[in-house]
């Protein structure tokens, strides 16, 4: 079994450094899970958005029952979808997802985006994703501090143990300190060699934050959503400077784009749709890059966001300008 | 005289759209605004930061007494230092900021930066920057949302007409509409042609928000201050897409990089220490780039941001990452 260090958060809590990412798992996820914990993962992220909770919370269940592992080693993480921004809805609908996953609390729970979108009932649209059901992308009137503080009180009554920000920039992240009564043990964001985030990612660490990189393998994530902007741009699996680093370290490009995120001391959620695969990722822990190397990737960045709301919602939400 | 376009605020408040910008001016500075009225100039950008409040207000009255213009006429714009971002310190310092001015109302008061300080009494230090006075830069926990209300109140007791930011991201633009009972009127950001910001520029316009560029030259406000990521950077003026494109026109570079931003339909507050040099840069509007000129220009874009305070406070705020 990998050997996978931990990270500790600003609540003592700890999490793996490498765990499963449920975005686009959309086939057995049961199975998927399930095998993932076999195969050594402790940390599945996922979200309301992802439509897969109930899928995830059998898998779970499976090796619970089989005694493969407890509850309490695994950190199963959700997040809140931008569409219970309200207080009043915040509680109600992490019961909901606590009830689709099978558990009595989460290990992490997010705020999935910085963005406020009118209800959709989940009876009505499930994952309703950003527009109502006319089609139209509709923001609410919840600030973000409303939000964080009905976040505090998942918490207090323990329906999460550490709650988290994802997709927030850095002068948002200050502001929300500024009122946070629980401070966010963790900031997920994109980050791969075309968006590096060093300002970012300094910033965190400044302030006690653990970040976790989503998309690792930068244009990848997107190609198979067929995002032009990420077909357009060349693959960092097939990019000569990962693949020469690769090749003299005998692992994959893959394993080293890993590789180059956790150095930089990030936590990483990459998926995985086969059991060998979902190894390798694991096993992306058990060499080192150097300096030189880690330094080299990292002069890949372009500064390019696949994931920028403006590109596939009509120009309607520049939460990234 | 120059016939200078405005803007229309949502408010409907008209600003020009050339200004006169008085960061780093710091000699003469009574005469030095008496005389940008004389030939023209109606909108005056100054802050507390800025240090000379009390001198540009003294160059104000010596045209107004003249009958030169009316207070009516003129744009008068100041901003909240991050000092005094606690709600029981705005109303108190506005007030001040008024008395040296010698004025009872701002046109148009911003926030600065979306930064919220430690308190120094400007008795102890006028401007007192971004350190207390034993050197150290410590935040407070005024939240923008602390702040903004307090800003609003200006407007309701009659010390502003419109209230602004400055400095701030689009995702904590976003939460702050989501609260404000007055929007802000403008956004004042860092743009020129190395750091075009066309998202956060749309972003705005589709709220209905003016924005300002400041340092429109690009590294040349920075050199002044002989900071080295500046000097290292080849000048826009000198830059032979610019130089061309104002031998093509018969203009100055200055003027073409004016141009270019008050064509993409932004306020602009060039400084100028000379007399002639302030004529040049209000007479920039007196000419109209082909697009084309204008897309050459915005593809010098290389995401540079000069003011950026990590550069110059040792790694401690990164309000832009």
């Amino acid at each position: 079994m990998v050997n996978v260090p931990k990270l500790k958060l600003n609540n003592g809590n700890e999490i793996p450094q490498v765990g499963f990412g449920l975005w686009k798992v959309t086939e057995n996820t049961a199975d998927v899970v399930y095998n993932a914990i076999k195969s050594g993962y402790r940390l599945f992220d996922g979200a309301f958005d992802y439509g897969n909770e109930k899928e995830a919370g059998v898998g779970v269940k499976r090796a619970i029952d089989e005694g493969i592992v407890k509850r309490e080693d695994l950190v199963i993480v959700s997040k809140l979808w931008n569409t219970f921004h309200e207080k009043e809805r915040v509680e109600p609908i992490t019961r909901e997802q606590l009830k689709w996953w099978g558990i009595d609390y989460f290990d992490i729970f997010y705020i999935h985006f910085p963005v406020a979108l009118e209800y959709v009932d989940p009876k009505d649209s499930y994952p309703s994703g950003w527009h109502t059901l006319d089609g139209k992308v509709r923001q609410s009137k919840a600030s973000i501090q409303e939000t964080w503080q009905a976040m505090e009180h998942l918490v207090d009554i323990g329906l999460a143990k550490s709650i988290a920000i994802s997709n927030f920039q850095g002068s948002l992240v200050i502001d929300l300190l500024r009122y946070a009564r629980i401070r966010p043990g963790i900031l997920q964001v994109e980050i791969h060699p075309y968006l590096v985030q060093e300002e970012l990612v300094q910033f965190a660490k400044s302030e006690g934050i653990v970040v976790t990189a989503y998309s690792s393998f930068g244009p990848q994530s997107f190609v198979e959503l067929d995002w032009d902007k990420a077909i357009k741009c060349p693959r960092l699996i097939e990019h000569p400077v990962i693949t020469e680093i690769a090749s003299k370290h005998n692992k994959t490009p893959a394993q080293v784009l890993l590789r180059w995120a956790t150095q930089r001391g990030l936590a990483i959620i990459p998926k995985a749709n086969h059991p060998a695969r979902a190894h390798e990722n694991l096993d992306s822990v058990s060499f080192d890059l150097q300096p030189e190397e880690v330094q080299a990737i990292s002069n890949l960045n372009k500064n390019i966001r696949f994931n920028n709301p403006p590109d596939y919602l009509d120009k309607t939400l520049y939460i990234f300008a």
